[in-house]
């Protein structure tokens, strides 16, 4: 498939995405109607919708069915929005704008903001138990998909990786812990994206193998090139200010390793997510077009 | 069953919660080694164990195997625990202290303690995924339990009413308000507590029907008990100062009715609460006992 033919696949899948996270969200007729604003306006504040669609690329790379896997995406989508606005409150990276638009707390205050992440969280299990209607797993599949999912989120995961970051603010860190950093605070919730889809869509023990290799290769590919064009971007395409990783003093792959090594380190983790992409053929198009692009990243 | 062979009963269980609850916490080894301590901090920090009690009374009640249901009430209480770190928050009802012990943001600071809050809510999830093993149960009852717990933690449940909590302080809210914060603060993960028990348990309908009516009703009781218990308590047992209520101008049944017709009120809420139970017999005693229990809380 070519590139054109992918991207319009993509953009079919995040409409998509779009109406069922609007459907899964409840409408502020519901009281009391501030939270429901608030949990609609960060879901909705343009994110790119990568982690969803890797839920439904990787159901669909193991031949399955990639609209059984459509709540556990919003699932995943549900839960990153929900760790954006807890890491942005005052307490924590204290930022008043994401993707270009005030943050939650700017907007709500910071107790609803708490609360709209939250609730959030706690909507997206509520999401993953419809998964088992609509792809009718079995309670052993289900538990081990919604596992999957709470680990990934939890203390030994990307609430870990957040940890771990909060604790090294201003400090130096060394290449152990920046990974640490890095494979938890973003990595857990890309590996548990790839491996739900590759569970709803049936895959089989090599499969799921295979993806959960590609995944954590992608996750270091898409934080290194993260960290690149924090140094390197554009402020308008980012909706952010570059060089804010320097600012709040983060250790970064360019700070740690410097640029160009950094961009070397990059694609040779794209290179890597590649080759373990290799065995699905045609049926991974799109992870292989995901993965190719982070190194031309402008967002 | 005696009070006294009741009594021993409980504490037998508080026990064997206490330690489901110890073995479901990552230990202080686990990195990073703080959010452990933070979770384990208010886990421990002195709970009466009240809602998981009455999720295993639950599963007594309808004759099923109280064994079954441990990892769903740790997993309630893992979720009331988070629910309290939370609301005590400088941004929330900026407490310093919660049964006689510093809140957790005045140990581990607010980061520390919003992320300990959002760990402790993601581990009862993935506790929750426990419970088909141990109690071998279908995809479908699995979702339905997950599913009642979510919604009843959600914006439409507790959370929803901790918004309304907030969005009403200094305010003098209405019968309608007040029964609403209520019901969804407290009263919604009382419910859920006794649905989830009766569930696992086995409940036919008609006892589903019954415990939820119970529940409901406990959730009242319990609540104008709490709100007297502030006005007449004794600081010394609360582990708090008693009149909090009131210097926070927070609506309550006693400053709504009168505390003489709370009472009433109280007494009513328990009297059909009791008669709610009047099918189940003997295997309800633990229930019964600690509705006619509440009429004389210290604590």
């Amino acid at each position: 498939m070519n590139d054109v033919l992918v991207n319009q696949k993509i953009n079919e899948r995040i409409l998509l995405i779009n109406k069922a996270l609007d459907q899964s969200l409840p409408t502020t007729d519901h009281t009391p109607a501030i939270i429901h604003e608030a949990m609609r306006y960060s879901v909705n504040a343009g994110g790119k919708r990568l982690r969803p669609l890797l839920v439904l690329a990787s159901a669909e790379a193991v031949g399955g069915d990639y609209l059984k896997a459509i709540q556990a995406a919003c699932a995943i989508e549900l839960i990153h929005t929900y760790s954006l606005i807890h890491d942005d409150l005052p307490s924590m990276d204290d930022d008043d704008y994401r993707r270009g638009k005030p943050t939650s707390h700017k907007v709500y205050g910071e107790s609803i903001a708490i609360l709209a992440g939250d609730a959030l969280l706690t909507l997206a299990f509520e999401l993953l138990t419809e998964v088992e209607k609509s792809a009718n797993l079995s309670g052993a599949t289900i538990a081990k998909i919604i596992r999957e999912i709470a680990c990934a989120a939890g203390s030994r995961g990307m609430i870990g990786g957040q940890v771990m970051d909060i604790l090294s603010e201003n400090k130096v860190v060394d290449e152990h812990t920046l990974k640490y950093i890095h494979s938890h605070k973003t990595g857990a919730l890309f590996k548990a994206s790839v491996r739900i889809g590759a569970l709803i869509g049936g895959a089989s023990e090599t499969e799921l193998k295979n993806l959960t290799e590609f995944a954590e290769k992608f996750g270091v590919a898409f934080q290194i090139t993260d960290d690149i064009l924090d140094v390197e971007g554009d402020s308008e395409k980012l909706g952010k200010t570059v060089g804010s990783d320097e600012r709040k003093k983060k250790s970064t792959y360019p700070s740690l390793f410097g640029l160009e090594q950094s961009k070397i380190l990059a694609a040779e983790a794209v290179d890597g997510a590649l080759t373990s992409l290799n065995s699905f053929g045609e049926k991974a198009d799109i992870l292989k077009f995901f993965t190719s692009h982070l190194l031309n990243r402008t967002k």
